[in-house]
């Protein structure tokens, strides 16, 4: 089953090695990972999407603590959440035709084109990975030159943050 | 200097660990990383922005076409690009007074609104690494209970994709 963890932790240039090293000795597999600034000063916050039993993450969560640089480790999973990735993907428009296709599946998806070139254009989107999945899908035909997704971020609906609430308080 | 690397990697669990140690070893310290799966089947995109003189990042860079799973590293701190970080952030709102205010903020940021709750709103936002920054800075007055940020992608403009551009290829 996928999991979604959320790490909050001390960003030192050693700090995420720790962590993926972790991952990596126990044999799980990162399906998506995402590092990056909060509104706290030298605190980064990891998004992972890892699959293992319920037991396994456990197991990898209380490893996770034992990790100097780490504060806080939340499970996600069966939380009311909002999970979104952004995509940026560069797409062949051939001629005209299908430059309007594509601009209609853009405004389908509330894309955005961020850039426009003679035979390609930049389009941006963002939502739930099976959303970006789709999108992609549908643009597949005209031809994807390049494309790159940032990995899935998530933070639980309500007011409660994910340090302050404590039924997805993991403990150590 | 601050460089954005994009390496093409396939994708196994060492992988990721790889990279990260070499960057490690190598004593950089990674500002922002993101990783996340392509249009192609087991090829991730790492996108990388780390702090170093153009001498460093070409050793580096060398180093990372020793390791079997990367196919291919671009330096695009030149390049005319399209950088783009999503953000969530849960910003308290005390009354229908403030709301609006960040309502407002929201709008001129091109943000969107995706949760409410009774005191609060998470917003999602998506840009260049000093919007997100202005934008977190407007809502801080606020109150920020949480904050997510997926780490900066980047692409190329215009129709090349990075692995065709020669100008922007580090040649290993």
């Amino acid at each position: 089953m996928k999991h979604t963890l959320v790490a909050t932790v001390e960003n030192t240039p050693s700090t995420l090695n720790r962590v993926v090293s972790l991952f990596r000795q126990r044999g799980f597999a990162i399906d998506s990972l995402a590092i990056g600034r909060t509104h706290e000063q030298h605190i980064s916050r990891l998004t992972m999407v890892v699959d293992g039993s319920r037991t396994a993450i456990e197991q990898v969560v209380k490893q996770l603590y034992k990790i100097i640089e780490v504060r806080k480790v939340s499970d996600l999973t069966e939380d009311q959440k909002v999970e979104r990735e952004l995509a940026l993907l560069k797409v062949t428009s051939k001629n005209a035709a299908s430059r309007a296709e594509i601009m209609q599946i853009v405004d389908i998806y509330r894309a955005r084109v961020v850039d426009v070139a003679l035979g390609s254009l930049i389009v941006e989107v963002t939502g739930p990975t099976d959303k970006i999945d789709s999108f992609m899908g549908l643009l597949r035909g005209y031809g994807i030159k390049e494309m790159v997704r940032t990995g899935v971020v998530a933070m639980t609906r309500g007011t409660l943050s994910a340090t302050e609430s404590s039924r997805i308080q993991v403990v150590a």
